[in-house]
Protein backbone atom coordinates (compact mmCIF):
# COMPACT_ATOMS: atom_id res chain seq x y z
CA UNK A 1 0.00 0.00 0.00
CA UNK A 2 1.68 3.48 -1.16
CA UNK A 3 2.38 5.30 1.67
CA UNK A 4 1.25 8.56 0.36
CA UNK A 5 -1.90 7.50 0.48
CA UNK A 6 -2.28 7.92 4.55
CA UNK A 7 0.45 10.81 4.74
CA UNK A 8 -1.20 13.29 2.25
CA UNK A 9 0.67 16.82 3.10
CA UNK A 10 -2.58 19.08 2.47
CA UNK A 11 -0.60 21.46 -0.50
CA UNK A 12 -1.78 25.28 0.18
CA UNK A 13 -3.45 26.66 -2.40
CA UNK A 14 -2.90 30.23 -4.31
CA UNK A 15 -6.53 31.09 -4.93
CA UNK A 16 -7.25 34.04 -6.98
CA UNK A 17 -10.44 36.10 -7.18
CA UNK A 18 -11.38 37.83 -10.61
CA UNK A 19 -13.53 39.20 -12.71
CA UNK A 20 -14.53 42.67 -13.97
CA UNK A 21 -14.93 45.64 -12.28
CA UNK A 22 -18.15 46.19 -10.77
CA UNK A 23 -18.72 42.10 -10.41
CA UNK A 24 -18.75 42.43 -6.48
CA UNK A 25 -14.99 41.14 -5.94
CA UNK A 26 -14.66 43.21 -2.92
CA UNK A 27 -17.96 42.23 -1.12
CA UNK A 28 -17.77 38.05 -1.55
CA UNK A 29 -14.02 38.72 0.14
CA UNK A 30 -15.65 41.06 3.14
CA UNK A 31 -17.92 38.17 3.44
CA UNK A 32 -15.54 35.48 3.45
CA UNK A 33 -13.40 37.68 5.99
CA UNK A 34 -15.91 37.57 8.30
CA UNK A 35 -16.77 33.95 8.27
CA UNK A 36 -12.64 33.42 10.24
CA UNK A 37 -11.62 31.10 7.70
CA UNK A 38 -8.00 29.64 7.85
CA UNK A 39 -6.96 31.48 4.74
CA UNK A 40 -4.70 34.97 4.57
CA UNK A 41 -6.19 37.74 1.92
CA UNK A 42 -3.59 39.28 0.24
CA UNK A 43 -3.14 43.05 0.74
CA UNK A 44 -2.55 44.37 -2.21
CA UNK A 45 -0.68 47.98 -2.66
CA UNK A 46 -1.92 50.61 -4.84
CA UNK A 47 -2.01 54.03 -5.25
CA UNK A 48 -5.24 54.91 -5.31
CA UNK A 49 -6.82 56.86 -2.94
CA UNK A 50 -8.34 54.99 0.36
CA UNK A 51 -12.42 54.85 -0.13
CA UNK A 52 -14.49 55.88 2.65
CA UNK A 53 -13.85 53.17 5.23
CA UNK A 54 -11.18 51.79 3.90
CA UNK A 55 -8.57 51.05 6.39
CA UNK A 56 -4.65 51.00 4.91
CA UNK A 57 -3.09 48.10 5.90
CA UNK A 58 -6.49 45.83 6.01
CA UNK A 59 -7.96 46.54 2.26
CA UNK A 60 -5.04 47.77 0.69
CA UNK A 61 -2.06 49.25 1.62
CA UNK A 62 -2.44 52.90 0.03
CA UNK A 63 1.10 53.76 -0.94
CA UNK A 64 2.34 56.81 -2.94
CA UNK A 65 3.18 56.61 -6.83
CA UNK A 66 7.07 56.78 -5.52
CA UNK A 67 6.71 54.57 -2.92
CA UNK A 68 5.24 52.30 -5.51
CA UNK A 69 7.88 52.92 -8.23
CA UNK A 70 10.37 51.58 -5.21
CA UNK A 71 8.95 48.11 -4.75
CA UNK A 72 9.03 47.40 -8.97
CA UNK A 73 12.23 48.51 -9.08
CA UNK A 74 13.14 46.38 -5.84
CA UNK A 75 11.22 43.29 -7.50
CA UNK A 76 9.07 43.72 -4.44
CA UNK A 77 5.97 43.05 -6.14
CA UNK A 78 4.45 39.45 -7.73
CA UNK A 79 2.82 41.69 -10.68
CA UNK A 80 1.51 44.55 -10.89
CA UNK A 81 -0.58 46.86 -13.33
CA UNK A 82 -1.35 50.27 -14.15
CA UNK A 83 -5.01 50.05 -14.45
CA UNK A 84 -7.45 53.01 -14.36
CA UNK A 85 -4.98 55.52 -13.94
CA UNK A 86 -3.72 53.98 -10.44
CA UNK A 87 -0.91 51.15 -9.58
CA UNK A 88 -1.91 47.75 -7.95
CA UNK A 89 0.62 45.16 -6.95
CA UNK A 90 0.21 41.96 -5.11
CA UNK A 91 3.79 42.15 -2.58
CA UNK A 92 5.62 39.07 -3.02
CA UNK A 93 7.24 38.18 -0.10
CA UNK A 94 3.30 38.44 1.88
CA UNK A 95 2.08 35.39 -0.62
CA UNK A 96 5.48 33.19 0.05
CA UNK A 97 5.57 33.82 3.75
CA UNK A 98 1.47 32.55 3.93
CA UNK A 99 2.29 29.77 1.50
CA UNK A 100 5.11 28.37 3.54
CA UNK A 101 3.32 28.75 6.80
CA UNK A 102 0.93 26.51 5.38
CA UNK A 103 -2.13 28.49 4.78
CA UNK A 104 -4.68 28.83 1.65
CA UNK A 105 -3.68 32.02 0.09
CA UNK A 106 -6.32 34.29 -1.88
CA UNK A 107 -5.51 37.23 -3.81
CA UNK A 108 -8.04 39.96 -5.57
CA UNK A 109 -6.90 40.88 -8.80
CA UNK A 110 -8.09 41.67 -12.23
CA UNK A 111 -8.77 40.03 -15.30
CA UNK A 112 -5.06 40.65 -16.83
CA UNK A 113 -3.75 40.34 -13.67
CA UNK A 114 -4.93 36.73 -13.38
CA UNK A 115 -3.73 35.67 -16.63
CA UNK A 116 -0.23 36.65 -15.10
CA UNK A 117 -0.71 34.58 -12.01
CA UNK A 118 -1.53 31.65 -14.28
CA UNK A 119 1.33 31.87 -16.35
CA UNK A 120 3.48 32.39 -13.21
CA UNK A 121 2.65 29.76 -11.22
CA UNK A 122 2.24 27.51 -14.27
CA UNK A 123 -1.43 26.19 -13.55
CA UNK A 124 -0.85 26.07 -9.70
CA UNK A 125 -3.18 28.65 -8.89
CA UNK A 126 -6.94 28.17 -8.80
CA UNK A 127 -8.69 31.12 -10.74
CA UNK A 128 -12.00 31.75 -10.03
CA UNK A 129 -13.90 34.27 -12.38
CA UNK A 130 -16.96 36.02 -11.11
CA UNK A 131 -19.35 37.50 -13.06
CA UNK A 132 -22.44 38.88 -12.75
CA UNK A 133 -26.12 37.07 -14.23
CA UNK A 134 -26.35 39.70 -17.05
CA UNK A 135 -24.26 42.61 -18.22
CA UNK A 136 -27.43 45.11 -17.78
CA UNK A 137 -26.86 43.91 -13.69
CA UNK A 138 -23.25 44.58 -14.10
CA UNK A 139 -23.38 47.58 -15.64
CA UNK A 140 -26.07 48.90 -13.21
CA UNK A 141 -23.67 47.93 -10.25
CA UNK A 142 -21.13 50.59 -11.73
CA UNK A 143 -23.66 52.99 -12.25
CA UNK A 144 -24.87 52.70 -8.63
CA UNK A 145 -21.42 53.07 -7.17
CA UNK A 146 -21.12 56.58 -8.18
CA UNK A 147 -17.47 56.65 -7.57
CA UNK A 148 -16.60 57.26 -11.26
CA UNK A 149 -17.38 60.09 -13.81
CA UNK A 150 -19.24 59.35 -17.15
CA UNK A 151 -16.41 59.03 -19.27
CA UNK A 152 -14.92 56.68 -16.40
CA UNK A 153 -17.69 54.82 -16.04
CA UNK A 154 -18.37 54.02 -20.05
CA UNK A 155 -14.58 52.86 -19.89
CA UNK A 156 -14.94 50.70 -16.96
CA UNK A 157 -18.34 49.26 -18.88
CA UNK A 158 -16.15 48.63 -22.41
CA UNK A 159 -12.83 47.24 -20.22
CA UNK A 160 -15.53 44.48 -18.51
CA UNK A 161 -16.57 43.71 -21.90
CA UNK A 162 -13.87 42.79 -22.95
CA UNK A 163 -12.67 40.93 -19.67
CA UNK A 164 -15.70 38.89 -19.83
CA UNK A 165 -14.20 37.00 -23.12
CA UNK A 166 -11.69 36.11 -20.91
CA UNK A 167 -13.37 34.02 -19.11
CA UNK A 168 -11.99 30.55 -21.11
CA UNK A 169 -8.50 31.63 -19.16
CA UNK A 170 -10.05 30.48 -15.56
CA UNK A 171 -10.86 27.46 -13.80
CA UNK A 172 -13.97 28.61 -12.44
CA UNK A 173 -16.68 30.50 -13.43
CA UNK A 174 -18.93 32.04 -10.58
CA UNK A 175 -21.99 34.29 -10.68
CA UNK A 176 -22.49 36.31 -7.97
CA UNK A 177 -26.22 37.68 -7.26
CA UNK A 178 -26.91 41.13 -6.08
CA UNK A 179 -28.80 39.68 -3.29
CA UNK A 180 -27.55 36.26 -2.44
CA UNK A 181 -23.62 36.90 -2.06
CA UNK A 182 -23.41 34.34 0.83
CA UNK A 183 -24.25 31.63 -1.83
CA UNK A 184 -21.66 33.18 -3.72
CA UNK A 185 -19.07 32.60 -0.86
CA UNK A 186 -20.36 29.14 -0.18
CA UNK A 187 -19.57 28.40 -3.73
CA UNK A 188 -15.92 29.53 -3.32
CA UNK A 189 -15.53 27.62 -0.37
CA UNK A 190 -16.64 24.31 -1.90
CA UNK A 191 -14.05 25.06 -4.71
CA UNK A 192 -11.08 25.31 -2.77
CA UNK A 193 -12.30 22.14 -0.13
CA UNK A 194 -12.97 20.63 -3.73
CA UNK A 195 -9.50 21.34 -5.09
CA UNK A 196 -7.91 20.22 -1.35
CA UNK A 197 -9.42 16.46 -2.23
CA UNK A 198 -7.53 16.67 -5.54
CA UNK A 199 -6.12 13.35 -5.68
CA UNK A 200 -3.10 15.35 -8.02
CA UNK A 201 -3.21 18.25 -6.07
CA UNK A 202 -1.96 21.69 -7.74
CA UNK A 203 1.63 23.11 -7.12
CA UNK A 204 2.56 26.62 -5.92
CA UNK A 205 5.87 27.73 -6.53
CA UNK A 206 6.89 31.32 -6.72
CA UNK B 1 -19.60 39.36 -25.01
CA UNK B 2 -20.17 36.01 -25.38
CA UNK B 3 -23.51 34.85 -25.24
CA UNK B 4 -22.74 31.26 -23.50
CA UNK B 5 -21.37 33.91 -20.57
CA UNK B 6 -25.16 33.77 -19.83
CA UNK B 7 -26.79 31.55 -20.86
CA UNK B 8 -24.76 28.34 -19.89
CA UNK B 9 -26.51 25.42 -19.38
CA UNK B 10 -25.68 23.40 -16.22
CA UNK B 11 -24.62 20.04 -17.18
CA UNK B 12 -26.00 17.38 -15.17
CA UNK B 13 -22.70 15.16 -13.66
CA UNK B 14 -22.06 11.44 -13.53
CA UNK B 15 -20.50 11.03 -9.86
CA UNK B 16 -18.57 7.71 -8.85
CA UNK B 17 -18.40 7.14 -5.09
CA UNK B 18 -15.62 3.97 -5.23
CA UNK B 19 -13.21 3.00 -2.80
CA UNK B 20 -12.36 -0.03 -0.93
CA UNK B 21 -14.91 -2.75 1.29
CA UNK B 22 -15.25 -1.28 4.31
CA UNK B 23 -14.44 2.87 3.89
CA UNK B 24 -18.41 3.55 4.52
CA UNK B 25 -19.78 3.70 0.66
CA UNK B 26 -23.37 2.76 1.89
CA UNK B 27 -23.53 4.87 5.06
CA UNK B 28 -22.16 8.07 3.15
CA UNK B 29 -24.54 7.92 0.15
CA UNK B 30 -27.49 6.72 3.26
CA UNK B 31 -26.83 10.42 5.00
CA UNK B 32 -26.48 11.97 1.31
CA UNK B 33 -30.07 10.42 0.53
CA UNK B 34 -31.30 11.92 3.90
CA UNK B 35 -30.41 15.60 2.97
CA UNK B 36 -33.11 15.28 0.07
CA UNK B 37 -30.43 16.58 -2.84
CA UNK B 38 -31.73 16.91 -6.22
CA UNK B 39 -29.30 14.01 -6.97
CA UNK B 40 -30.76 10.66 -8.61
CA UNK B 41 -29.06 7.74 -6.59
CA UNK B 42 -28.39 4.67 -9.03
CA UNK B 43 -29.93 1.79 -7.60
CA UNK B 44 -27.65 -1.16 -8.67
CA UNK B 45 -28.42 -4.60 -9.41
CA UNK B 46 -27.27 -7.30 -7.37
CA UNK B 47 -27.23 -11.49 -7.11
CA UNK B 48 -26.57 -11.06 -3.46
CA UNK B 49 -29.28 -11.92 -0.13
CA UNK B 50 -30.22 -8.63 1.12
CA UNK B 51 -28.92 -7.86 4.55
CA UNK B 52 -30.84 -7.00 7.40
CA UNK B 53 -32.60 -3.86 6.49
CA UNK B 54 -32.32 -3.23 3.00
CA UNK B 55 -35.16 -2.95 0.75
CA UNK B 56 -35.48 -4.08 -2.59
CA UNK B 57 -35.90 -1.39 -5.50
CA UNK B 58 -34.41 1.18 -3.01
CA UNK B 59 -31.19 0.07 -1.77
CA UNK B 60 -30.44 -2.48 -4.53
CA UNK B 61 -32.44 -4.72 -7.17
CA UNK B 62 -32.06 -8.07 -5.94
CA UNK B 63 -32.27 -10.54 -9.17
CA UNK B 64 -32.06 -13.95 -9.18
CA UNK B 65 -28.20 -15.32 -10.98
CA UNK B 66 -30.99 -16.12 -14.43
CA UNK B 67 -32.40 -12.87 -14.31
CA UNK B 68 -28.80 -11.30 -13.99
CA UNK B 69 -27.55 -13.46 -17.26
CA UNK B 70 -30.81 -12.23 -19.08
CA UNK B 71 -29.74 -8.27 -18.36
CA UNK B 72 -26.06 -9.31 -19.30
CA UNK B 73 -27.68 -10.67 -22.38
CA UNK B 74 -29.74 -7.71 -23.48
CA UNK B 75 -27.06 -5.34 -22.79
CA UNK B 76 -29.07 -3.32 -20.23
CA UNK B 77 -25.83 -2.93 -17.62
CA UNK B 78 -23.67 -0.14 -17.91
CA UNK B 79 -21.14 -2.46 -16.37
CA UNK B 80 -21.27 -4.95 -14.11
CA UNK B 81 -18.79 -7.50 -12.02
CA UNK B 82 -18.66 -10.99 -10.26
CA UNK B 83 -17.48 -9.90 -7.10
CA UNK B 84 -16.75 -11.89 -3.75
CA UNK B 85 -19.06 -14.89 -5.51
CA UNK B 86 -22.17 -12.43 -6.87
CA UNK B 87 -22.37 -10.07 -9.74
CA UNK B 88 -23.66 -6.51 -9.15
CA UNK B 89 -24.37 -4.26 -12.18
CA UNK B 90 -25.42 -0.57 -13.15
CA UNK B 91 -28.93 -0.41 -14.92
CA UNK B 92 -27.97 1.76 -18.17
CA UNK B 93 -31.38 2.93 -18.97
CA UNK B 94 -31.75 4.17 -15.44
CA UNK B 95 -28.72 6.28 -15.71
CA UNK B 96 -29.57 7.32 -19.14
CA UNK B 97 -33.03 8.70 -17.78
CA UNK B 98 -31.84 10.62 -15.20
CA UNK B 99 -29.23 12.47 -16.88
CA UNK B 100 -31.57 13.32 -19.40
CA UNK B 101 -34.04 14.87 -16.84
CA UNK B 102 -31.09 16.96 -16.65
CA UNK B 103 -30.40 15.39 -12.89
CA UNK B 104 -26.80 14.63 -11.14
CA UNK B 105 -26.39 11.31 -10.89
CA UNK B 106 -24.15 9.33 -7.92
CA UNK B 107 -23.38 5.79 -8.14
CA UNK B 108 -21.71 3.71 -5.51
CA UNK B 109 -19.16 1.32 -7.36
CA UNK B 110 -16.34 -1.02 -6.64
CA UNK B 111 -12.76 0.30 -7.88
CA UNK B 112 -12.30 -1.51 -10.98
CA UNK B 113 -15.95 -0.98 -11.74
CA UNK B 114 -15.35 3.05 -11.67
CA UNK B 115 -11.98 2.29 -14.09
CA UNK B 116 -14.32 1.07 -16.06
CA UNK B 117 -16.67 4.18 -15.99
CA UNK B 118 -13.82 6.27 -16.25
CA UNK B 119 -12.92 4.65 -19.50
CA UNK B 120 -17.01 4.68 -21.03
CA UNK B 121 -17.18 8.49 -20.56
CA UNK B 122 -14.03 8.87 -21.60
CA UNK B 123 -13.53 11.42 -18.11
CA UNK B 124 -16.88 12.89 -18.45
CA UNK B 125 -17.46 11.22 -15.15
CA UNK B 126 -16.25 12.65 -11.76
CA UNK B 127 -14.77 9.98 -9.67
CA UNK B 128 -14.49 9.97 -5.80
CA UNK B 129 -12.41 7.40 -3.92
CA UNK B 130 -13.00 7.37 -0.23
CA UNK B 131 -10.71 5.91 2.34
CA UNK B 132 -9.93 5.33 6.06
CA UNK B 133 -7.40 7.69 7.81
CA UNK B 134 -5.48 4.00 7.82
CA UNK B 135 -5.15 0.82 6.92
CA UNK B 136 -5.63 -0.50 10.80
CA UNK B 137 -9.30 1.26 10.44
CA UNK B 138 -10.27 -0.47 7.60
CA UNK B 139 -9.32 -3.89 8.53
CA UNK B 140 -11.07 -3.15 11.81
CA UNK B 141 -14.32 -1.56 10.43
CA UNK B 142 -14.47 -4.81 7.57
CA UNK B 143 -14.00 -7.27 11.06
CA UNK B 144 -16.51 -5.24 13.04
CA UNK B 145 -18.98 -5.77 10.11
CA UNK B 146 -18.92 -9.97 11.12
CA UNK B 147 -20.84 -10.70 7.52
CA UNK B 148 -18.01 -12.33 6.60
CA UNK B 149 -16.51 -16.04 6.61
CA UNK B 150 -12.26 -15.64 8.16
CA UNK B 151 -11.44 -16.16 4.59
CA UNK B 152 -13.96 -13.39 3.57
CA UNK B 153 -12.33 -11.43 5.89
CA UNK B 154 -8.99 -12.24 4.17
CA UNK B 155 -9.87 -11.82 0.78
CA UNK B 156 -11.48 -8.16 1.14
CA UNK B 157 -8.62 -7.13 3.01
CA UNK B 158 -6.32 -8.85 0.34
CA UNK B 159 -8.52 -6.77 -2.15
CA UNK B 160 -8.29 -3.52 -0.13
CA UNK B 161 -4.77 -3.37 -0.49
CA UNK B 162 -4.76 -3.78 -4.16
CA UNK B 163 -7.45 -0.89 -4.70
CA UNK B 164 -6.00 1.41 -2.54
CA UNK B 165 -3.10 1.50 -5.01
CA UNK B 166 -5.56 2.20 -8.16
CA UNK B 167 -6.44 5.65 -6.17
CA UNK B 168 -4.24 7.82 -8.84
CA UNK B 169 -7.22 6.69 -11.38
CA UNK B 170 -9.50 8.94 -9.33
CA UNK B 171 -10.25 12.64 -9.62
CA UNK B 172 -10.86 13.17 -5.88
CA UNK B 173 -10.15 11.24 -2.67
CA UNK B 174 -11.83 11.96 0.19
CA UNK B 175 -10.88 10.40 3.87
CA UNK B 176 -14.34 8.91 5.40
CA UNK B 177 -13.35 9.19 9.46
CA UNK B 178 -16.02 6.75 11.16
CA UNK B 179 -16.68 9.56 13.32
CA UNK B 180 -17.41 12.73 11.50
CA UNK B 181 -19.48 10.66 8.09
CA UNK B 182 -21.31 14.05 7.83
CA UNK B 183 -17.72 16.04 7.30
CA UNK B 184 -17.37 13.78 4.32
CA UNK B 185 -21.15 14.30 3.04
CA UNK B 186 -19.85 17.81 2.80
CA UNK B 187 -16.69 17.51 1.43
CA UNK B 188 -18.68 15.04 -1.54
CA UNK B 189 -21.43 17.79 -2.07
CA UNK B 190 -18.89 20.02 -2.23
CA UNK B 191 -16.70 18.15 -5.00
CA UNK B 192 -20.20 18.73 -6.96
CA UNK B 193 -20.57 22.34 -6.35
CA UNK B 194 -17.48 23.06 -7.73
CA UNK B 195 -18.23 20.60 -11.10
CA UNK B 196 -20.13 22.57 -11.50
CA UNK B 197 -18.51 25.58 -11.71
CA UNK B 198 -15.79 24.79 -13.66
CA UNK B 199 -15.63 26.80 -16.68
CA UNK B 200 -14.85 23.96 -18.72
CA UNK B 201 -17.58 21.49 -17.79
CA UNK B 202 -17.27 17.74 -18.08
CA UNK B 203 -19.97 16.15 -20.71
CA UNK B 204 -21.01 12.73 -19.95
CA UNK B 205 -22.05 10.59 -22.87
CA UNK B 206 -23.29 7.29 -22.20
Amino acid sequence: MPDSLYHRQREPLLVVISGPSGVGKDTVIQRMKERRLPIHFVVTATTRPARAGEVHGRDYFFVSTDQFAEMIEKDELLEYAHVYHDYKGIPKQQVREALASGHDVLMRIDVQGAAKIRQLTQGGAVLIFLTTSSEKELEERLRARKTETPEGLNLRIATARKELERLIEFDYCVVNHDMTVDDTVDKVIAIIEAEHSRVKPRKVRL
